[in-house]
C-alpha cells in the first residue's frame, strides 16, 4: 500500500494501472475510519482492480463557524485499517497541495445544492462538488463509491458527473449503522452520553415513517409531523430540517410518489448530524 | 475522418486511441473554421497522434441579446476543410446532447473572469469553463490548442486546468491575422466595408503600443491613451475596453514589468472584436 501526497504522482500511478487494464476504484474520505468507510472500501474491491482511498479534510466544504479544525483525524489509524484490507494507494494530498494559493476554480451544481442541508451550509455542496472534481481528475478512476448517508451528496455527484460527462460510474454504499441503529458517523464522537443516548431518535424516527407509509400514508405533512414529534421529545435535540421530497430535484413532495427521501438533519449539542431513509411508493 | 454527434461514442473512441498508445489532441471551435482554426489544427497535428476538432456552438457563453443565434454556421464546409487536413474525428454534439433538460452544473473561475471582456460579458466565461470542462471529458485528450487571439481566455482556462487537475496540456497558437493585421475571426462576418476598413486600427494601435515600450516608455497610461486614441479615430469604432495588465491575475499596471498583456475590445456596428499584444518588459 503506497502513501501519495502529490497530485501528480497519483495521476502517474492512475496512468499506469489504467495502462495495465486494471479498473480503478476510488472511495474519497475525510478519514478517521469507521465502518461506514470500510463497507465503501470492500465494495469498491468487488468493482476495480485498483483501489485508491483518499483521505482529505476538504477546507471549502466547511463553512465559517464550521468544525473544519476540530474535525477528527487519525491518519496512523486510518492506514492501519486500510492496510488490512488491502488497497492499492491511501491518496493524501496537503490543503496547500489542493488549495494552492492563486486557487480561483469552483464546481457548482444549481438548485438541487439550495435545499436540505444547503440551506443552513449555503456553501458545502460547491465545497464537495469542487474536491470531488479535483480528486476525479487526480485519480482517473473508472468508478467511485459514495455513501448513502450522505443522500443528498450522492444525488449532487451523480448530477455533477452526469452534466460534466465524466466517465465515471458512482455506486453507492448502503448506511452503515451502530447496533442501536445510529448512523455511523465521524461527529458522532462530538456526542455527549446523553446526546449519544437521544440521537437513536434519528432512525428509529426514520423507520416509524417508513413503516407509516408502507401501511397506506401519502401525505408528506403527517410523515413530517410524526418524525419532527419523536425528535422534539428528545431534550438535546434540536431539529435543522425534516424533508420529504424526491429523489432527482430534491422538490417537497405533498402526496407521496415514485422514489420519496425522508432525509433531516438534526443537531445534538455541537454535533450535527444526518441520517434518510428512501422509500418506494 | 469520422463525425461524432454523441458524448458516449466520443469516449468509446478516446478509449480505443488511448489504449493503442496514441497521444489525443484537441481543438475545441465553434464551427465556421477559418486560417486561425486551421493553424491550430495544424499544431495539434504536430504534437499528437489522434486528433479530435470540437465543433459546437456553446449557448452558455452567449449572455442575452449576444449572437448566438446568428453566429456564423457552415458545418459542410468545415468538414471539407478538416478533410482536408487529415484529422481523425469531428466531435460535433447538438446542444441537447451538451445541455440536456434537467442540466444544473457549471464550472467557476473567480476573479479574472470579472475582468477585460468579465466586465461587458459577465456570463461568458462561466460558459466557457463549463463547456471547455465538459469536452475535456468527453475527448479525454493529453492536450489542447487554444488561440492566443482569446488571451483571456487562455488565462482562465489555464487557471482551471491547474486548479482543477485536468491531466491536460494547454498549447497556445499564435493569432493568425490577415494581410492588413486584422485578427482571423468568424466575427470579421458582420463588418460593413467601412467598418472592415477601420478595424486594421486594432493591430495598428497595438503594434504602435508594443513599439513605444520598446522604446522605453514604460506609464501604462500613456500607452492605453495612444491606443484609446489611435482607435476614437475610426468613426465606426466604439471601444468597450483597453487594458494594460499582468498576464496572471489580468491586474491593471501602473508601470510596466514583466510579462504585459496590451488587450482590448472594440464594437464596429453589431461586431464586438477583441485583438491583444503581449510585450515582455
Amino acid at each position: 500500500m503506497r502513501i501519495v501526497e502529490t497530485i501528480s504522482e497519483m495521476q502517474s500511478l492512475a496512468d499506469v494501472a489504467r495502462s495495465r487494464g486494471h479498473r480503478v476504484g476510488l472511495v474519497p474520505t475525510m478519514g478517521f475510519l469507521h465502518e461506514g468507510h470500510l463497507s465503501l472500501v470492500r465494495l469498491a474491491k468487488q468493482k476495480a482492480g485498483f483501489i485508491v482511498v483518499s483521505i482529505f479534510v476538504n477546507p471549502t466544504q466547511f463553512g465559517p463557524g464550521e468544525d473544519y479544525q476540530e474535525y477528527p483525524r487519525d491518519f496512523n489509524r486510518d492506514c492501519q485499517l486500510l492496510e488490512g484490507l488491502g488497497i492499492d494507494v491511501v491518496f493524501a494530498p496537503s490543503a496547500s497541495e489542493m488549495y494552492p494559493p492563486g486557487y480561483l476554480t469552483y464546481v457548482e451544481v444549481e438548485e438541487i445544492t439550495r435545499k436540505l442541508c444547503g440551506i443552513s451550509r449555503p456553501t458545502h455542496f460547491r465545497g464537495v462538488t469542487t474536491v470531488v472534481t479535483k480528486l476525479f481528475c487526480a485519480v482517473k478512476p473508472h468508478l467511485a463509491v459514495f455513501g448513502q448517508k450522505d443522500a443528498q451528496q450522492v444525488i449532487v455527484i451523480k448530477r455533477m458527473v452526469r452534466d460534466l460527462n465524466f466517465d465515471i460510474d458512482i455506486v453507492v454504499a448502503p448506511t452503515v449503522r451502530e447496533p442501536d441503529g445510529l448512523a455511523m458517523s465521524s461527529r458522532n464522537l462530538y456526542l455527549s452520553e446523553q446526546e449519544r443516548k437521544d440521537a437513536t431518535v434519528l432512525y428509529e424516527s426514520l423507520q416509524r415513517a417508513k413503516a407509516l407509509i408502507e401501511t397506506g400514508e401519502r401525505d408528506a405533512r403527517r410523515i413530517i409531523d410524526l418524525v419532527e414529534q419523536m425528535i422534539s421529545h428528545k431534550k438535546t435535540a434540536r431539529i435543522d430540517y425534516v424533508a420529504v421530497v424526491d429523489t432527482e430535484r430534491l422538490e417537497p413532495m405533498d402526496r407521496l410518489s415514485g422514489e420519496v427521501l425522508i432525509a433531516l438533519a438534526v443537531r445534538f449539542g455541537r454535533a450535527r448530524l444526518i441520517d434518510n431513509v428512501v422509500v418506494e411508493v
